[in-house]
């Protein structure tokens, strides 16, 4: 058995998420899995970094999968551009060491959330922003990104069920950048609970637009209590931009 | 009787292009013009600076239109963003002098032509760039570019019927240049023929591809015959971009 590292992009408007369900063609996995299983003539099963949510893009999830195959990597590449539909993109393919594992392997992701910053509409990009008009202060917004910045036990920050150890996470950091009508927020982390980085983005808007303090962030970590935070924006804006390795 | 310069982008994928038609609700002027009469509480007539094709798009598609109304323009621009369809965005709305009217008075045009120039797929952008992944010689390209610019009947580089000195147009300027994956065509010229654009693209690809060579291009453009130049490339790639006013 062969086992390969593939790093897709895909625009995650039209589906429910990265990972397979019991209908497995609107999601990624699925469609992927089927695919692969279909042009290597057996039934493979693949593994993202972690799942995506509904309606969330990637620029670079990375995927492995083990098969027994005689194609070459270029000859897979080439067949997935074919026949994967247009939304999704498999930018590259390689043969990994044996041991490699798309999640257990990844050491750090880097999430991006781009938000629209203007009442100029959005025209072209509008699938991949949320429109949050009202002014931002910036250096509140990095006052506050500084303070949640570390290992902290984000609980507060997720919708998820995990407490405790298990919801210890370390944010290294959280970057914010104006580019013109858009702001752009990337966090980077060795690991993110479930809507994690799209509660800290609506905390942050809040922040950005005067509801909240930029030390109050402090007091929503040590409340571990999710209700103390800001709203969560919408999956649009979001993507996995890269995972990295050892 | 109050006179408007409004500036308009538009994704043209779902639409039969700028112009009404019969059934006005798949063209932009006609969304528009519902929407203005509905607005303005009166029957509103619009000129845009020319027609784009069904499935072109608009960075500052300029349009004029006379109406009766004590509303501002920022009223009447703010109206105009929340009822629009998000594929249709108002850029910004000013009064302007009576005369003015966005055909007539137009004086120069610029259009863009994105080409996504390679294997890797364009998943994000994938509405709005043509792929044509053959290597491009763009010095060739840029050659011929050279040789088409100026004053000339144009009549070859079009699938339209003007002939003779309706024909006529000068191109002032073509620009090639790379950005990554994409090699971006960029046209400036007092005016273009039906297909003019996506003509002259399809025969600069053709040259950067080797198919022909640059001194051929004059040799069409001689010909007066629509048969001698190259394919038109699809819609999806072009986008007005700019009409400039004295």
């Amino acid at each position: 058995m062969r086992n390969f590292c593939l790093v897709l992009s895909y625009d995650g408007t039209r589906y429910r998420g990265w990972q397979k369900q019991g209908n497995t063609s609107q999601t990624i996995q699925g469609k992927l899995e089927t695919m692969l299983s279909r042009l290597l003539d057996q039934k493979v099963e693949t593994a993202g970094s972690g799942r995506t949510d509904a309606g969330v893009h990637a620029l670079g999830q990375v995927v492995s999968f083990r098969a027994d195959t005689a194609l070459s990597c270029p000859e897979i590449l080439s067949a997935l551009r074919q026949y994967l539909p247009e939304d999704i993109g498999a930018v590259s393919l390689e043969e990994a060491p044996p041991r490699f594992h798309a999640r257990l392997s990844a050491k750090e992701k880097t999430y991006v959330y781009r938000v629209w910053n203007s009442t100029v509409p959005c025209v072209f990009e509008r699938k991949y922003v949320y429109v949050f008009p009202d002014a931002l202060d910036l250096d509140s917004m990095r006052d506050a990104a500084g303070r949640l910045c570390g290992r902290h036990d984000f609980s507060a920050f997720s919708s998820g069920k995990k407490t405790g150890k298990a919801a210890v996470r370390t944010l290294r950091e959280i970057g914010i950048e104006r580019m013109g009508e858009e702001v752009c927020l990337t966090f980077t982390g060795d690991g993110f609970l479930y809507n994690m980085v799209r509660i800290l983005t609506g905390t942050l808007l809040e922040v950005g637009r005067g509801d909240r303090t930029p030390e109050s962030v402090e007091e929503i970590l040590r409340a571990v209590d999710r209700t103390k935070a800001g709203f969560t924006v919408p999956p649009r804006g979001l993507f996995l931009r890269e995972v990295r390795y050892d």
